[in-house]
């Protein structure tokens, strides 16, 4: 039995119109025998309609019946789109979390997944052509709904998509592919045929948007490709699959930026054990997500240590330094919040020498001066003035002939 | 342990501050050290939205994808209500039907419940001071969803107040009892104390539409005392409770009435054995409802036969019956929608005689014609013409002296 797993975004499920879309796209793995597994998001706009009517009604939602509110919006869409299927005479029915079971933790709100029963999911293949599902949804060992978080809807498609030994997990969604960098800032910006699962990990992490980042780890894991499609043309999308060897004869993939970052710098700390600790712990004990840490070595027995921090953090972040200060032994905080992040990221690198110079001569002929620079394997990434954020994308999407095909 | 069902249909559900009343009511059993299970509706208008909406979408939409769909409703309700308790420090929580499980048949749409799981419930009671439960809905066998029809969730609070062995349930909604009659149209209608089963299941299937017919019969099966009050005010409602000696001391507890009715005779038809089944049974095969019944004794081996169907039946039934009509050996079909039905309801009657007489001679001193008169153990009803509708119902109110305290 060959199975297709297909998921459709919030856009895509937004009225009847593009629903015809959907069902156009459902039709190409049905006419060649196979079997669909298709995932629905909500309709667009529906989960925030139903956050805002919870925190009308609630100063603080209570997390599991937010779940319980939220798992409605996938449900309208799956009933709506099987009733529509049927209408076709195709032989479809639809499947809430519990119904599967997609069992999760009982992290409300952010739920991970953990088993999906595919063998009952098989056996309804025997009497339906088409499995609707609704995305975004599990329950825990007590059959309570809970959710996977935003996006997660990308997560349920790559988890159903291994638990069935599916030929692909296709994932349409309103942009045809991952692009080598943003096409809004890059007019010369092209559509990638192939990228790696690293690749697609250091892209969706820095606002290249298409994929939840933990639906790209779960699909390297359990090893499924994954092929990101538009909905609404018919173009061949983005495949992210294993690395291959063709992918490392290219040196560079594409380039990313994030202007959501703030820096702090922590001016003379102490230089000795568990400092770093002593600064990290209690940021990330408040639920702050810390980027880019350099720390260079010190002077006379004191450091600067430098940070990033999502924008919106940075108040709270000084809060919590200023508290722990005076244990640093630090002089000054400095902070700025005029910065972009940029990065270049490529498996062919681990092979390539010189990219980093690369890099850093085609910023150094804009003038840009680099703050912070922090590479990985895949990756290096340097912080700028915010200003000069397209400049610097432009400019490094050309130094590695991105826009050539 | 003490344990309160309360129901509140999709007007108390409507908007936050119909929910603060709510939680007022709520309040009161919890004080007095009880367990409270709540029965809650979709919020006013949601269930339509959602109708209209599948209708957009599909042509015929199919009833089991329509439960999923429609479902969603009372699981919005549930979900918020939950939230504002717990808000109010008030330990709580939400359950689907089939978290509890409440199995129905597989009728989707106007399913059946099989059987309430009290044991669990029960168990959640040590934890939870106020299970919050969604109306309306169960699951099939195959943990499907179904839904039990308009007004369902009279059904669910009633089913679950059996199988809890509640000591109430309270049905709350936008009136505060049961009326002798409509009080829209007779002004000296009084509000009744309580009300015998038999009675309310009368009065409900006539027009008093306070509860679902089911829930009235699924109450006396199970002798489940049932009070109906208002959210919105304090009164002490309307108790629907087993017969007494009390109540049989009156001849009469309300006078319904329906205007909804249409008038079909079939003038000389064969009066042989098996006529009666040959007519009704293609009318009931399409789903329609006949209500009155008359046949006189024949004359001339032929006689004519009078029922009554909801007028916008009439027509489909007219069709149906043209095509066997010449099988029936029937002259003529003789129509009439101007009617409406008036009926004396009281289980009384069964010892008091000359009931009849008193109807039939306060519609006479109205010079109101009756066309049909049928009569059960407990009731009496004629059929009028529509136009002196109100003038019956208020003249029959006043011979049996319901207008007085």
């Amino acid at each position: 039995m060959n199975i297709v797993v297909q998921k459709f975004g919030g856009t895509s499920v937004a009225n009847l119109e593009c629903m015809s879309k959907v069902k156009e796209k459902v039709m190409v793995p049905l006419k060649q025998g196979k079997k669909v597994a298709i995932v629905l998001s909500a309709m667009a706009g529906e989960t925030n309609r139903l956050i805002k009517l919870a925190h009308e009604w609630s100063k603080n939602p209570d997390p599991s019946e937010l779940d319980v509110l939220l798992s409605t919006g996938e449900q309208v869409s799956i009933a709506l789109f099987t009733m529509l299927l049927k209408d076709a005479g195709i032989k479809a029915r639809s499947f809430l979390g519990y119904q599967i079971p997609i069992r999760t933790d009982r992290d409300f709100g952010k739920a991970r997944i953990l088993d999906v029963d595919a063998e009952k999911l098989k056996q309804y293949f025997s009497i339906y052509d088409v499995l609707v599902i609704a995305g975004f949804q599990g329950c825990d060992c007590e059959n309570r709904i809970t959710t996977l978080g935003r996006g997660g809807s990308d997560t349920s498609a790559v988890a159903l998509a291994a638990a069935l030994k599916a030929e692909i997990c296709e994932i349409y969604t309103d942009v045809d592919g991952v692009y080598t960098t943003d096409p809004n800032i890059c007019s010369s910006a092209r559509r990638i045929d192939k990228i790696a699962y690293d690749e697609m990990l250091e892209m969706a992490s820095m606002g290249a948007k298409v994929l939840q980042i933990r639906s790209v780890e779960f699909a390297k894991k359990y090893n499924v490709p994954i092929l990101v499609r538009s909905t609404f043309t018919d173009g061949p999308g983005t495949l992210v699959t294993q690395e291959d060897e063709n992918m490392e004869s290219a040196m560079v993939s594409g380039i990313a930026y994030d202007k959501d970052q703030a820096r702090i710098t922590l001016v003379d700390v102490y230089d000795k054990p568990g400092i770093a600790a002593n600064i990290f712990e209690p940021i990330a004990a408040a639920g702050i997500v810390v980027d880019m840490i350099v720390q260079n070595p010190s002077r006379n027995g004191a450091t600067d240590m430098t940070f990033t921090v999502p924008k919106g953090d940075m108040e709270k972040t000084i809060q919590i330094l200023k508290k722990i200060a005076p244990n640093l032994g630090t002089k000054d905080i400095l902070t700025d919040k005029n910065v972009a992040k940029v990065s270049v990221i490529g498996v062919g690198m681990r092979n390539h020498a010189g990219v980093a110079a690369i890099a850093f001569s085609a910023l150094r002929k804009e003038h840009i001066n680099i703050m912070i620079i922090s590479t990985s394997e895949i990756k290096i990434s340097c912080l700028i003035e915010e200003k000069y954020t397209e400049l610097a994308v432009r400019t490094l999407h050309e130094a590695f002939g991105l826009d050539q095909v």
